[in-house]
């Protein structure tokens, strides 16, 4: 389920930034298999916890897929966003992609691959790495979204168009911050530790 | 913590209506009990699993309910989202807010209710109607969007107030999204039919 989805969302990047609608409907096909896996593994994470009835580390590790795949269906979903898009935009005028949607993109698909690294490889290290990374993805959303406002007021006419690329750096944004709780998962899965909402823990 | 974020998304609507930054701050505190409840709810859960070892329906009913707490959660991040661009509006000059979003602020905030209400109940049947109702969120939140870029393009110089407006139309839109999917899982619990994703099922 995690290959395919780290798979959606390269494609996804390069048939938006490529206006590729063939690629992007090929992408789009994929979801089904993603929505399959997460019924799937939600079915087999119960029948764990029916008949081995898990204890301890072996219990958080069921109970925290059973979160994981949730987040990692979403990701799925904003990656089929993104081919929606791609779709309508080759059908318009060609246009060049704010410059740093494809570098966003490029980071946001590291995060992903990186939480599920760590995932597989019981990292809290690892995963501490890609919340790190979550900062640098929201600048440039803000920037990207600064940016794109000047960019609207300037040419109005453009607007629709400007709206779409924004709505893919949002949607780059959301998938980060599934990586993140993908991330914090991981940690509380190995260390024992809730990393959720730290305000809220005193740790920061 | 399903009352504080029915409560949170009542207060959200009516500080970005009536542009009321004090409102919209006290709100954005309620935030930090709803995610100290997601932490808490999750220990006891995962206390219960370890415990009490629940069968067939008790045990779905408590990983379930370790799901529904992530959507509860972000419902509640949604409602500080619409909070924070409440009191930046607060701050620059009077605009008439899109005469369709308190109307689908009022269909979300009952989605959300009516979410939980089912989950409290055990009722499937109130959980469908809420998965009808994202139907009718999806055009209210299409038109805003159409209507909002072409208010964009008449008036480049309102483009940041208007895309405010478009990020709360969205925002709305995403807990509607997240009542449907407290409300599948509702369905799951109580019938045993997992309705996520109906054309990989091959039920429609």
């Amino acid at each position: 389920m995690a290959g395919r989805v780290e798979e959606m969302i390269a494609r996804a990047g390069r048939a938006f930034s490529e206006r590729d609608a063939e690629l992007a409907t090929k992408t789009i096909d994929l979801d089904a298999a993603v929505n399959r896996a997460e019924i799937d593994i939600d079915e087999m994470c119960l029948r764990i916890l029916a008949r081995r009835q898990p204890m301890a580390s072996d219990l958080r590790f069921v109970t925290l897929v059973m979160k994981m795949v949730t987040d990692l269906e979403r990701i799925a979903d904003l990656a089929v966003n993104i081919c929606e898009r791609a779709i309508d935009l080759s059908r318009q005028e060609p246009f060049v992609v704010h410059a740093d949607i494809p570098k966003m993109g490029v980071l946001v698909e590291s995060m992903v691959r990186d939480a599920i690294d760590a995932l597989v490889s019981r990292s809290s290290e690892k995963a501490w790495e890609v919340i790190r990374r979550d900062d640098t993805v929201d600048e440039f959303y803000h920037r990207i979204f600064g940016e794109l406002l000047d960019a609207m007021r300037a040419e109005p006419a453009r607007v629709h168009a400007l709206i779409h690329v924004q709505s893919v750096a949002k949607w780059l944004e959301r998938m980060a911050d599934h990586a993140t709780n993908l991330a914090e998962l991981v940690i509380f899965m190995v260390d024992g530790r809730d990393v959720r909402h730290p305000k809220e823990r005193g740790s920061g």
